[in-house]
């Protein structure tokens, strides 16, 4: 059921969840629609009809529990689960995200972390064993993964990708700025930080 | 002029920058709309629609010449000035960004990196040799500095983006998983990236 919610909802579902998690840690235990509608600045009708997924939650006048709603959201959104991911390409952006905390706090296990580089393969990396590119097949096959990132040289990208699929990879977060082709099987997203940076830039112009 | 364009519109521009370099670099000379269009996925008519800011440019059944084409992007999105922008928080994340060579090809210059650390200020991280927080002020005036990378911790995310503000920078990548209040003139982009793999996670869901 879960995958027909569309992307947006799903986001959307998981900010909630966080500011929930947030607002619990500071001791408040009821908050309404407006109230998280603020938080994301959107509408109160938009949370409204989210939060309906979930069948009768608020009361009215009264708001949302915010843990029975917190709880809610994270058995239908699966946060409980944790989720095993690999990282490919251990350069500097590679090693910095196998550090990452944020993904740890949103459920996920950085299992495996790839690299050709001799000075790499078989060290530590932030804790991290790296693992040679070469057994990359055999690897994600054994250990099931089935989400990546994707962290290598441009000039590697497609080919690194089409690997990932062949081992069964199903979901690939691409951090170069190539355009992938896939088949439709896998899901991309695509982060362009250079991107994001330069549409930013152009709003401090004179 | 610039500041007009929609985001949207300055996106698609910087990939057809990005695909035009990369087609100049294989030799190629001409590209039709619906080229560019098949290499974005969008529909020919948006990128033709997109390119008319430039005026007169393609020829009718010739398509577009790429150099002209580039160097006319190139020129209107001011992709050849350097802009100077700093990094706080030198973290993995920051640490990492510092390195990153994407920002670099976009026409960034890392000019100032900052953390709060004593084991951090004053020592190379990267190539950089990392300022104290507590000249945050003092140095991004000095220095005239408009972009900032935001990578410190959730907690002292608004702290930081309120000094930010103060010492006059206009535009912000915000990595943290906080939502920044500040003044309107103050623009501001989110990059969550464990949001982004949560997302994505949802579709390899059985």
């Amino acid at each position: 059921m879960r995958k027909h919610f569309p992307e947006r909802t799903i986001q959307r579902l998981l900010l909630y969840y966080r500011y929930l998690n947030f607002m619990l840690q500071q001791g408040t235990k009821m908050i309404s629609s407006r109230g998280l509608a603020d938080l994301l600045e959107i509408m109160d009708s938009q949370v409204r009809k989210d939060l309906s997924y979930f069948g009768k939650l608020g009361k009215r006048g009264a708001g949302y529990d915010i843990l029975e709603l917190r709880n809610k959201i994270a058995e239908i959104l699966g946060i409980k689960s944790k989720k095993n991911i690999c990282i490919v390409g251990m350069g500097n952006l590679g090693s910095a995200l196998s550090a990452y905390k944020g993904f740890e706090e949103l459920g996920f296990n950085i299992s495996l972390v790839f690299d050709v580089s001799e000075q790499k393969v078989g060290h530590k990396i932030k804790g991290q064993i790296c693992s040679n590119y070469s057994d990359l097949l055999k690897l994600i096959k054994e250990n099931s993964i089935k989400i990546a990132i994707l962290t290598v040289p441009a000039n590697s990208a497609q080919e690194t990708a089409l690997a990932l699929e062949k081992s069964g990879i199903k979901a690939i977060l691409n951090f170069t700025p190539v355009k992938l082709t896939l088949s439709k099987a896998v899901k991309i997203r695509n982060v362009d930080l250079a991107l994001e940076l330069k549409t930013l830039s152009f709003f401090t112009e004179d």
